[in-house]
């Protein structure tokens, strides 16, 4: 059994950001030489997301509306923020849109739909934060 | 290491539909040999989900009110949909409802509790549409 | 490749109860043995989570307080719950918050970020149910 392990960074301008990584992953895939396993992508934060869905700008504007419509980033809304902090909403939004992703590995490539891509959410940025990819296979 | 690759395709008659796929993935295991390892269960799309929960329709009927309510189809309302598409929803309700399910394998079976049912969760069915089942392991 | 399985027991007082099993989930990993791997951790009950996110009182509040707005416990309410059951709710709450968590193992560590903290998750107590803790690796 094989395994790889990379270490992806993001200092997103926004609070609210969704960031493509998909070439990122791939490229660690390829790094690995891995031909048939599984591959775990997290961020290793909490107020983050990584998730599947379409590369097309208006879905991930849907997103971001029906999130702040359900989950209102209003810092006095939240318990969490009266330890100081403002992102109690993040927390919450990023439990909805998930923290991982699990893909399988075929034959040297991630074994996608046709419209899979895979997307860092981040919902408390303007600073550094990490996504983990993992494999394990052969 | 062993690994073991299948597809199951679906064609749903309606939009939205529920299909329990248990028996599928537990077929695809015993085709496999594997013993010992992990089995992942993930559609190849970006507007349906895979779960686990309980075989029951009153709780499918809940889900499905729950996901109407919350995520409403209403074309009209989102982005994604000035793109020709109709399914704007279906992509968030996949997000709320998950990907993909991960499980694990002990002595050749699904190693379930007593209620664990795996469902296709179809948000913009009536066509054909891919689930994927990889499993790893010895 | 070794694996491992391990059940947890839990018996919350509460309806609704997180609990942090971060230390049980980290003794099952040292006694796998296991340096490089994958590490699935899920209820095997389907009125439950299991999920990471921080360890802050307040935050576990806002979750309770999110849920039961927009997914309120009221009996009467979900077509589930005319099979005898009052737990119509938990199926979807469970939902929204997530089944399963997926851990990178590494250097016979949980490869975690400085506040990721496992809970689970109870939206259906007082009465015992397991969480399935399973590692494979090498």
């Amino acid at each position: 059994m094989k395994s790889h392990r990379k270490e992806l960074w993001f200092d997103t301008k926004k609070r609210f950001e969704f960031v493509n990584i998909t070439a990122h992953v791939k490229k660690a895939l390829a790094e690995s030489g891995i031909q048939e396993g599984l591959c775990l992508v997290n961020p290793m934060h909490i107020t983050a997301s990584v998730f599947i869905n379409d590369a097309e700008s208006g879905l991930l504007h849907d997103y971001e509306t029906w999130l702040e419509e359900h989950i209102p980033h209003d810092p006095d809304r939240y318990e969490h923020n009266r330890t100081g902090e403002t992102n109690g909403d993040a927390h919450i939004k990023r439990q909805v849109m998930g923290r991982e992703v699990m893909l399988a590995v075929t034959k040297g490539q991630l074994d996608f739909g046709p419209w899979e891509q895979i997307f860092y959410g981040e919902f408390d940025g303007r600073r550094k934060k990490r996504v983990l990819v993992k494999i394990i296979g052969e």
